[in-house]
């Protein structure tokens, strides 16, 4: 998987004090332009508010990023160790500072430890290769089970083919508030900043803020979208504009679903689909709560066609409905009509869907309204507890 | 426990296949004033729906209470089940049909069993006692793994002590939102409905609104006030409506706190207060949106000092609020100090706190403002999981 125009990195610097890799780096030939979303969480990390600062230029040359520590709640210090590792980055590559940013995820609170991450930059910077995106991807993973990258290619009306290529981390502490983790996007097209930025949001929108795992959002949440040009073509038709969105969408939407799939202790992946709402905001809120439930979430682990839980979190979305209207499909099986159990026929079938690796929760409100909306979300399992239990120790 | 003009009782019907009572009953003398709160889920259960046609007299001599069955999502079936239990109580008690009220807890759309229920309702109103208040208790439980009940004596400027005698049950399904699941509070206090309601409601805002132990909100939950006027002494001063106002919110707050202790699963009780905001409503969001994170929640499990996490969710609670400024403690244990953590010493210190049974989580936001709130929840531990992936099997 490589991307004309990038190369990527990843080594174990000692972050974790563990044989792993936790620190990558991501680096485009050319000042790319660079388009990003950033958590909406009120407590931000030092990266992030470095980066919000930077990619106010529309211009990025390269991106490092360590796992171990979210450089979070770190004051002062969290900020010169930020401005330390960008450093470190832009005086072995030989480029200017203020062309680098910088991501962090891990734990929040503890101190960074700046002369261990730069101590391993310069080789760091030995090891990029276009095709070293395998060891970037997993340089940036915590409680993720899997590396998460996925590619696209677009073919242009003039006949070019430009690429989409993007890795994600994240599994714990994701709700669909906003960007919610890191993601890395490049891509050999030639865009200016605004047209990125408005793709990007699009496509942020139509996927990492349609997945939760645990309702919880991240200090540290960030995407990041590089176009270096390298195609030498631009978007220059509607059609083209299209299919770019499309194909920038698909690379989200996958990495999303990589997340829940990957959500901390998940045994499910459970689309929410809600739809004859009054509005597609409606549906949403109706599709956020039964996937953000926690009472749902368990029933799913435990294999439990316990439809009343749906019934009961639909209610309390805020959402005017009728629950005398209510239909609630697993896959294809109905078990509620009218708001009301289809009987033991359609538990025992739907005792089977739920056995699945991979689930369709389908909730129609029957309002008469066309509102619409999908949620991806996990069950919540006794894992999950485990993992976040003893997350620091 | 016992409150003058009242009488209770609680058998096994046989709902729940059990050897377990899951029939209550509750009896004024008289007919006595009554005003309830009803659960602001849209999906109401037939007993709530029945109920808040009936209480809108103003007058009630009765309250059948079952556990077992929710009587939910029964559609025109569970309607004629919860009219079938009061008109069998009304006939045994032989009293009007209209001033017994009902209340059912557990599954959601199972078929009510109705001969079964009404089969049991005369050896019901032979058990009742004064001092049946214990069984009354044990017959609502669900997934409670003990009966909660607390009672308060208020002396009047005339003289007079009034009684206020209550009994809840509640467990799971419980979220700050409304009164949040089954209550049923007596007093001897002459009354009017009026008086009755506007104290329910400040009483309840200031108990069951303040607690969550899943962020999920049950289709039935109901408090009853019931005043049946055994004492013969009214409301007659302020220091009187203050003292009576502060024997209800005590018997509430008593409930409410033994309701999270009892939290499905839960280990610990946490109080979470929030001052120094800029108003009350932002510190109550922050206090709800900390006591309801599932991460915050998993590492008190762990007896973690994992204060990132408090931080995190503060800062998605939508309030305005400056990380920087931002104090945490653990009882008297300061943690953080104007957003960074207080060092190795302060977590030794914490890691001591945590080990108890019930700790104080204090967040100041330092905003300059007064704002305050204070929100009771409980860890999230892997007993709540296989509590609720089980809870139907």
């Amino acid at each position: 998987m490589e991307c004309p125009g990038f190369q990527w990195a990843g080594v174990c610097a000692g972050i974790k004090n563990l044989k792993k890799k936790d620190l990558g780096l991501l680096v485009s030939d050319t000042p790319a332009a660079v388009a990003a979303v950033f958590t909406a969480n009120r407590v931000k990390a030092a990266p992030v508010l470095l980066d919000m600062e930077r990619v106010a230029s529309g211009r990025c040359r390269a991106i490092v990023a360590n796992s171990g520590n979210a450089n979070c709640c770190t004051g002062d210090a969290g900020m010169a160790a930020a401005l330390a590792m960008t450093k470190a980055v832009a005086e072995a590559l030989g480029i200017d500072e203020a062309l680098v940013l910088v991501a962090s995820t891990g734990v929040i609170g503890a101190p960074m430890p700046t002369e261990t991450i730069t101590g391993a930059v310069p080789g760091l910077v030995k090891a990029l290769r276009p095709d070293g995106l395998p060891d970037f991807s997993e340089s940036i993973l915590t409680t993720d089970r899997f590396a998460k990258s996925a590619l696209r290619n677009v073919r242009l009306e003039n006949g070019t083919t430009v690429t989409v290529c993007a890795t994600a981390k994240g599994a714990g502490m994701i709700r669909p508030d906003m960007a919610t983790m890191l993601c890395f996007v490049c891509t050999d097209l030639q865009a200016d900043t605004d047209a990125l930025s408005g793709m990007l949001s699009v496509a942020v929108d139509r996927s990492f803020n349609r997945i939760t795992v645990d309702g919880d959002t991240s200090t540290n949440d960030t995407v990041f979208l590089m176009a270096g040009g390298a195609s030498g073509a631009g978007l220059q038709t509607d059609a083209d504009r299209q299919g770019f969105q499309q194909a920038l969408d698909d690379v989200l939407t996958e990495l999303a679903r990589m997340m829940v799939t990957d959500g901390e202790g998940a045994t499910k992946l459970v689309e929410v689909r809600v739809k004859g709402a009054k509005s597609d905001a409606d549906a949403r809120r109706v599709a956020d709560t039964v996937a953000n439930s926690s009472l749902v979430k368990t029933a799913f682990f435990g294999q439990d066609a316990n439809w009343g839980r749906i019934m009961a979190a639909a209610g309390r979305a805020g959402v005017d409905l009728s629950p005398d209207a209510v239909d609630i499909f697993f896959d294809d099986v109905q078990m509620v009509k009218n708001g009301m159990g289809c009987g033991p026929e359609a538990e025992r079938k739907a005792s089977g869907v739920l056995k699945q690796p991979t689930i369709c929760l389908g909730i129609d409100l029957n309002t008469g309204g066309t509102g619409a909306a999908t949620v991806l979300t996990c069950d919540l399992s006794i894992e999950y507890v485990k993992i976040n239990a003893d997350y620091r120790t």
